[in-house]
């Protein structure tokens, strides 16, 4: 089977996971103090912005998966619906995040949990690219030694992410900092570039 | 007319409300002991991976049949509106369902609701189906032989889920524990590959 | 411009309103007598069903017109956008209708609602066709007399959903029975297949 | 890489952020004064009207864009996310709006985050064509001169747009006029016609 329909569908979840995080923002029901409210609100819309390049993030990496990945199995469809689960599950896990800080009470745990979802998600990525190389569904240009340059990057994902987890059950604010600059980082891979083959460096 | 868009359209329904499951996790608006709060709502935890596996094994389905299938009429768009109409109708069933575990009352009938709602989605595949074979929709590499062991296939589904749903009915733990083995057996079909043919089998 | 984005990203807001509907169905919050509280719904069910019906319809609609429809403009784009407006519209009153029937009262205001957008809807999907026509964006295939033929049918939906709304403003149960009894006309349009042309028709 | 999946994606974010506006209006609870409870929800239709035109804009607005642009790098993929993360913040923009409107309290700072948020979107639009232009993404038949009409007229917008935030700051409801005037302004661009090229221009 192809992946156009695979990939139509995941773009649909990421899509609709990555829009409905605006749900996560209330608005205010009393608009006597609007700026005030709006701006109390501030736990929120850095859950937001943090959250939605995260998932444009793993968008875009399951895009640069997809160029190379040309045929589909049962197995893939599984382990993309296993990823896209994780997808889907972070608007709860930044609606919670915002909550906590918000609150000032469970920080450390909301983000625990912010990072353990992120580590999940990057082991299915692990797993739908190991599986394509084994189950030889990828394109032919794809060659040895550039699978395993995007094994290494892939596998550094869930450790930093982890770390980060770490980091930030004890230190809160700590752990917001890392997220927010490893999504940065892996956004504009300037280093990334070379190891990551000429598709994506040139282009 | 092509189903190509036909093709687009159930992608998106399917997408929608496979990302909607996520909508019946509440977050704990107090999250003083956030740990306890979070582990708390298992039920619900449970019910999205169910439906998530669950949505997501209907849309692979779908997507093996429209694989044979490769046009479209009236009738055959009737017949998948009202398949989309049972697929979107899950997230409902799922969150009654993890309600009736969590408050720990109305769990039979919440389980019969999931169970019939399953049911009437695959009479709605059998139907989409047969209309197709019979109005000659089908590519032509579909033999008679193929189409009828896909038949069996797919009339083994309703017959398992009622019985499911029957036995959830009396004891609510099994239905769900059922349920679940339903779905991963049909995600991860060993013996199912010979009898659906080459093109499901080997890709 | 060609017409595959304005197909795809009309796809996507049809495929979500019709999702959305399942929110207007509200999980009960008490599950002990939960069998009842589930029957106690019907009005959301129903409304679900026809809705999920209408919309799929006028999808379906939108669907074959666009079959005719090969390039698009300006002007197209902005009556598409209202079009779509009149869609996304329909969760709300679809809602509305159900919140009266179960509260009994404003059934009356409800229908009228739900029958003027409705109305609405046609009129846009009118407008659009003939635009399409005078600005020459369809197939070649089309003629005249079969544009007609497609005009006089597009025609008749605004007159009888009107008639329909006015019908149940006075007698609203009458008015859901005559609603559900056209959507389901215009669903298997056995006599339409003559008069839409062998395209629609065939196949 | 192409632009198929990056447009199939911003397709989808678009679709959803417009069809999430309807969650805006709230079904009244109490249906015993329907017709009043219904006409006393105007602001929200306003701001469902006013946001629904505008997301269609833009989203017209990408589709023109993404005509001309037919490769896609890591820097387009950031900032595409940045404007679909604008385009998803719209719904709730158009809430406070309808919120304050509806309370006769907090129009001016709705207002300007309204505008504000407006003013964001096109500097994005902004970022995507100049960086296109200067990463030599677009098509051949892209001329300087064309380009440069388009950037002086997507410069036009952020001025235009904070004008009408900064008017409406101190007149709320001059602001929604003028915001409702630029939106159909930019809808039916017959002056912009000429400027905009012949492509844009005679399809």
């Amino acid at each position: 089977m192809s992946t156009s329909r695979l990939e139509a569908f995941s773009d649909g979840v990421f899509a609709i996971a990555i829009t409905l995080l605006i749900f996560n923002i209330k608005t205010p029901t009393d608009t006597s103090h609007l700026l005030a409210s709006l701006l109390n609100l501030w736990p929120s819309y850095l859950a937001y912005v943090i959250s939605f390049l995260l998932i444009g993030l793993l968008w875009a990496n399951h895009h640069v998966m997809f160029e190379h990945i040309i045929q589909s199995d049962r197995l893939l469809m599984f382990v993309n619906t296993l990823l896209l689960m994780v997808v889907a599950f972070i608007p709860f896990t930044s609606s919670v995040l915002a909550s906590a800080f918000r609150n000032g009470a469970g920080e450390s745990v909301a983000i625990a949990l912010y990072g353990g979802t992120l580590a999940l998600g990057v082991l299915c990525f692990n797993w739908i690219w190991s599986h394509a190389y084994r189950a030889k569904l990828m394109d032919d240009h794809v060659t040895t030694e550039r699978a395993q340059r995007m094994t290494r990057r892939i596998l550094f994902g869930p450790i930093s992410y982890g770390l980060g987890a770490l980091l930030g059950f004890f230190l809160p604010v700590v752990g917001v900092v890392v997220f927010g600059a490893l999504i940065l980082f892996y956004w504009l891979p300037i280093p990334q570039r070379n190891s990551a083959g000429e598709k994506v460096g040139a282009r």
